[in-house]
């Protein structure tokens, strides 16, 4: 199938070739292949089967201009052109120049606070709209979602569709459910509509059906699927699993064939993480492109983003609820505690919600309404973060550790026995003395004080003049404590949990 | 100097032999000792120095009738008797039968709930009389206090009296110095009038007049003289360091002959204990009669408690305030919040409040007032506590992590991966899982559920019937949410921090 010659295409956004071909055994069978071209750019996108009889390619072109393509289908090399005009699209998140944080493709900054939406798609037409209703008015911008129906605790009901058409006790990925994809597809595109990013979890270990013990070889299928057919959507990124390491008997060589895959095939080069459980994804590897953690340690973000150059999301560290799993009765004051010692040591932070209903509707997985306390302090913070004209970077971290900034000799055999000590005791004594302050750029300087209680912060300023102001991030008020501050200063403070303290160049 | 013969004492009340002798050069050259003698009772006790020309020996009966004494001296051997009766002291602290836990010598249950009070003896009469008065007035019975002046942040004064006369640029410890020592005796009568223990601190880091760096035999003249003149005491417990592994360049085989020391010559065996900074003290050695221990790992006391099978006292772990130092500036529901996980492990808990003031008058350190949120809710729990017949003993630690107690794959799987995990992690997860509960004889079960915020508890009870209590540990409220109660309950909780559940049986 062909689209008009003068077909005019917006920037980052999806057009589909229709092909002919029998997909009866497997749509992997049918070698459709498709390469587009405008001045020095070759994007080669590879068809999918949906539905009988049928091949689509999909590709969102990323520079404006004219565009060539070129088709390879079982019935003969076909063509077609069209051309690509600016639109309302700013295109892909990508990891921006720097390498700790997100722009979108357009250049605007990206700043994400998403939210855990693990098992939204796979509700009902009103818990769905609901759901969407919610985000509209959140302050999140990104979800965790799994493209996968999720079996646990408080989801146990079977999805209206699965992925694949069932065969015997087997799952025939080569046969996949157009209902199910095309809910999905129409699932991104709610997103988007939404300015909401997608972090779309490819496996996951949640699971009473089967589809988390998938073959090796079906999962390579099940995985160029997806990039064949979501890659085309501004807002996808890819999570290659949730907790990686909870997918029994999947070894790591697996997970690293599986990011190598995509990462070569993903003509949009969308964002590719791994979410771990107990142990972290090797961020060093080239097709990781930013970190996508599990953890409660929050006093290591600064030490992440230094280990790996890459941006830091800590997409688990626990949700606001009242469920009894430990990692789900938070209260609004710890998760926003949480947020705040991560965003202000230059990561950032995904929300999470659980707290119980008989109709086990629960946020985190299913959607539909927010009652917690957490994210109209999302809503602030994320205020503050995009007020700045610089993301947050980690300042001097752990200084206070070093035996070398003293020549104080008791704190030097201080710091020595520290050293020496037991690892947990050292951890301890680390978390406690890790400071959450960053700066953004040259004119805002950020500490959050966590649940010290102190009633003076002695801070040491960079270079110049500052207007010192008082954070309290629970009660969402800012106040201006030093109109005009330089050098060593002492900071008054309310003396209370969860105070945080900013400098702003003064003009 | 001998006692009327017809004298008759009180129970564990001190009497004062005087002798003549010369004791220029070091009370230690003096060779007075007496031997108490009642029924199969012989108990040795050395003399010391008091000022110029006299050696005193103290000894407070342990047991009524009637008793003999026999001195040798300088001036020859000489000898007297007394009797002893019953009187209104309950006589010292001892560790009880059963081995975790502690009662009075006449049989008295005793419950510690300390607070710290470092350096209350060096402060002037002003500050001493508040302190007392505030102390009287406050749920504490128990003090950690240094013999020794403290030489820290927030204590720089000198100290009216030292302990020993100077020596050019040493202490003479062979030369005590009168008006210090009888200050602290007159000190421990004080806090004995009010029924409060005294954790006496005989060597510690905190220090700028060179006490800390005593050479080892200076140390052992120390602490003869310690034992000899403060063991009549009745309240007097030893510690024999405040963070011994802070006090640099003291090895761990001295700290082990002092506690061997005190142990052979304490007439009245008292407690005896090593406080530590990063590293717990062997408090598997005999000599040592429980443990003082220093962590924020409060979801470990179960597991010291097994490990050494003594009463486990966590004398440090961060105290409410609003300083700048980390361990001084915890809110007051954090110190709350830590102090119920202790004692819901069966373990006890010493109080801390470092306020900060213009006049340097931080309660930890010097005494005065108190101002904190906490000390009421300790008072709460210390009446709760007293009001169990039995101590709390903790029930089923872990049980959570034991991978033998499921049939079930996926648990098993999850469970050995956990084992494998990082230590960091492990100790995390292990944190959050620790349940804080305890039984009080076969009557009482408590459960302190800590920072979670579970709408619910589902609750294994043992057999027989209980009522069932839910605890707000910060408004100090109790109130029964299921009168009659057995087997499997679902406990419905108001899924806020700082619940606790008590099952109490039914008669």
């Amino acid at each position: 199938m062909h689209i008009p010659a003068d077909a005019v295409i917006e920037r980052w956004t999806p057009i589909e070739l229709v092909f002919d071909a029998d997909t009866t055994r497997s749509w992997v069978d049918v070698d459709v292949t498709v390469i587009f071209r405008s001045g020095t750019i070759a994007n080669t996108v590879a068809g999918f089967g949906s539905g009988e009889g049928t091949v689509l390619v999909r590709f969102a072109p990323p520079e404006t201009g004219e565009w060539t393509w070129d088709a390879r289908t079982p019935d003969g090399a076909t063509s077609g052109r069209f051309s690509c005009v600016e639109g309302t699209s700013r295109g892909p998140v990508r990891v921006a120049a720097g390498g700790a944080h997100f722009d979108y493709a357009d250049g605007t900054p990206y700043r994400p606070f998403g939210t855990t939406l693990y098992a939204w798609t796979h509700q009902d037409e009103g818990v769905r709209a609901q759901t969407l209703h919610t985000l509209a008015a959140s302050p999140f911008n990104k979800v965790r979602m799994c493209v996968f129906p999720k079996g646990m605790v408080y989801n146990t009901d079977d999805p209206e569709f699965f992925p694949f058409e069932r065969e015997g006790e087997s799952w025939n990925v080569h046969r996949p459910v157009a209902a199910f994809w095309d809910g999905l597809d129409e699932r991104l595109r709610e997103l988007d509509a939404l300015e909401v990013e997608a972090d779309l979890i490819l496996l996951h270990p949640y699971d009473v059906w089967g589809l988390a013990t998938l073959t090796y070889e079906d999962c390579l299928v099940y995985l160029r699927y997806c990039v064949a057919r979501l890659a085309a959507h501004r807002n996808v990124w890819w999570s290659l699993a949730n907790e990686y390491d909870m997918v029994f008997g999947r070894g790591n060589e697996e997970w690293r064939a599986f990011g190598e895959l995509i990462s070569s095939i993903d003509p949009a080069a969308h964002l590719l993480s791994v979410h771990n459980w107990l142990t972290l994804w090797d961020a060093s590897l080239p097709w990781v492109t930013h970190c996508s953690i599990q953890s409660q340690a929050v006093h290591d973000v600064a030490e992440w983003r230094t280990r790996w150059g890459k941006p830091v999301i800590v997409d688990e560290y626990g949700y606001e609820g009242d469920i009894v799993e430990p990692w789900g009765h938070l209260s609004g004051f710890e998760l926003v505690h949480r947020t705040w010692c991560i965003v202000a040591s230059g990561g950032y932070a995904t929300h999470g919600e659980t707290y119980y209903r008989d109709d086990q509707v629960l946020w985190w997985a299913k959607g539909g309404s927010l009652r917690g306390e957490a994210p109209m302090r999302f809503a602030f913070l994320r205020e503050l973060v995009e007020g700045f004209r610089q993301p947050l970077t980690p300042r001097a971290a752990n200084a206070v550790l070093n035996p070398n900034g003293t020549d104080d000799t008791f704190l030097t055999q201080l710091i020595t026995a520290f050293e020496e000590a037991d690892p947990l005791v050292r951890e301890r004594v680390r978390a406690e003395l890790t400071p959450y302050e960053s700066t953004a750029g040259d004119d805002v300087v950020l500490r959050y004080l966590g649940r010290s209680c102190q009633a003076v912060l002695d801070w040491e300023l960079p270079a110049g003049e500052f207007r010192i102001d008082v954070i309290d991030v629970w009660r969402m008020t800012r106040r201006t404590v030093l109109p005009t501050a330089a050098g060593a200063v002492r900071v008054p403070l309310p003396a209370i949990e969860g105070t945080a303290v900013l400098a702003v160049r003064l003009p």
